[in-house]
């Protein structure tokens, strides 16, 4: 079966991890490139490739896991030293890129030497930047700051778009019309899922494919993105970036409670537990599947396998 | 047959690259360890860790010349930006060692990594400073500061040792016991060559061992290591290291001329051929090997084919 996830971050590599355990799953990952922030944007400024970090990220989600190499994407070095805490999978695909001299055979070979399970394609090469209109009217350019808000204000974000337009990589339309299931989410809604929509063709791709495309949900609202939404709030907000005619045929959302002890972390940066609003999303989309897929570790977060379960059993 | 290669740096890049090629050759390098200039000298401030750049030189020169990892690992990231010229390989063996917590067994990932043919040995694992007193009585410290003097003196160097004492990797000891074939050189005398021998348990090593003993004499002379040397002061201060007792099989010296165009540079940086003295050598050695081994490019270096065919038909 060909899966094809969209995203980017720490959600997308939880839906990974969990489904390359699958022998008959066929997986590409569609990978947002308008990171701004971290060793990730400095890199961006600095050498003015497009950004590594998402795509790292889902290159070690789909690596063998007793590889070293696997372990070395995932180290970074300290802030304090010349290396200025840098993430060595970022100089990894760094470097790669000033030899190949190009963002997808870069890609293409860090995939080969970390010998993954599927495909790991960027959404698009354009070397665009993220912005968000708010409420009241003011802009915000760049991910990272969109991410974590420098300027205080309380108002919310109305509509996400790029500058300049970015075109879509050619390969994603192809993976995404030869789908048998396209999964969005979970992520950051408009850091990390929202942009892959707003690249020109990706909407349009995801349309005519005959895929089943299902929307996985957050588990918890983040403040000055999704303040006080409930599970059909996402919805509708991917929605409304794939456009008219659009359907999705299912929603997974959790079931479950926050422990007190995982919540403290979170009360802090003003995130709390998605509110499943049964009735309002049942209008959304063709099915809602509502069960439990958290992990329970320190942090309240995707459990890998009962999230690609959920998703393969659709 | 078993060959171990003693040195560090571009001489012994131009051994290892030419006997790689030969299939019944099975090779060992002997690095130093005592590098404290440059990308690498910086990581061993920082990191506490041994200097990686020899090393390196090394694994790249016994790795498949087809994988993309070679380049990545010769690849050098821009001073100007927040990488600060570092080498992308100096990178992977630092992060290795963070990871791993060793260098010995960073190495050998690394080995694994780059598919290299033969083994890379760390002559030592302590961390320890190369030192020069020289003639006028003045002692330098660092390799980096003998190998590019910021003092102007024309005083030569007496003798080099090492602060603190360091002690063999015990490795080293089994691969010169079981060699049939020791190469030392080529390459700077005493910021390469010696610091291996000034490591205890080497040269004891060296002289117990039943391997036909081979030194590759230098091209040309270096300001402030080897002014005026002939090929014979090279033998004479290989052998005074190697300790009473030691005797060296074969020397190989260079015969040919340097280009005019060639000498431009090498006039500046007062390098000059190392002259063939017949007679002075003889008296040291049980035999020397007068050939033409220099390559014709930009630079007057030693070509690994024929090196390797010279060293090989000993």
């Amino acid at each position: 079966m060909k899966v094809v996830v969209i995203g980017g971050g720490t959600g997308t590599y939880a839906v990974l991890s969990g489904l390359k355990k699958f022998p008959d799953v066929e997986l590409t990952a569609i990978v947002t490139m308008m990171d701004s922030g971290g060793s990730s944007g400095r890199l961006r400024d600095e050498f003015g490739h497009l950004p590594p970090g998402d795509v790292r990220k889902c290159l070690v989600a789909l690596s063998n896991e007793d590889l070293i190499l696997r372990r070395l994407f995932n180290f970074r070095f300290e802030e304090n030293c010349s290396l200025n805490g840098h993430s060595f999978g970022n100089l990894f695909l760094t470097a790669l890129t000033e030899i190949t001299g190009d963002t997808a055979k870069a890609i293409e070979e860090a995939s080969k030497i970390l010998a993954i399970k599927g495909r790991v394609l960027p959404v698009t090469l354009t070397n665009t930047t993220l912005c968000a209109k708010l409420t009241d009217g003011s802009v915000i350019r760049g991910e990272t700051n969109i991410d974590v808000r420098k300027e205080k204000t309380e108002a919310m974000i109305d509509s996400v778009y790029l500058d300049p337009q970015a075109l879509v990589f050619p390969l994603v339309v192809t993976a995404l019309k030869e789908a048998d299931l396209i999964v969005i989410g979970p992520g950051d809604l408009y850091s990390s899922i929202i942009p892959n929509l707003l690249v020109k063709g990706v909407p349009e791709a995801v349309k005519v494919s005959k895929a089943k495309k299902v929307y996985v949900v957050n588990l918890m609202t983040k403040h000055g993105e999704s303040d006080g939404f409930g599970a059909s709030d996402f919805i509708k907000e991917v929605l409304k970036y794939l456009g008219p005619g659009t359907k999705i045929d299912a929603a997974i959302v959790n079931k479950g409670k926050v422990a007190p002890e995982q919540m403290q972390d979170y009360e802090k940066e003003k995130a709390f537990p998605v509110k499943y609003d049964f009735l309002e999303c049942q209008k959304l989309v063709g099915r809602v599947i509502w069960c439990p897929l958290a992990f329970s570790g320190k942090l309240y977060r995707h459990d890998p396998e009962k999230l690609a379960r959920t998703i393969l059993g659709i």
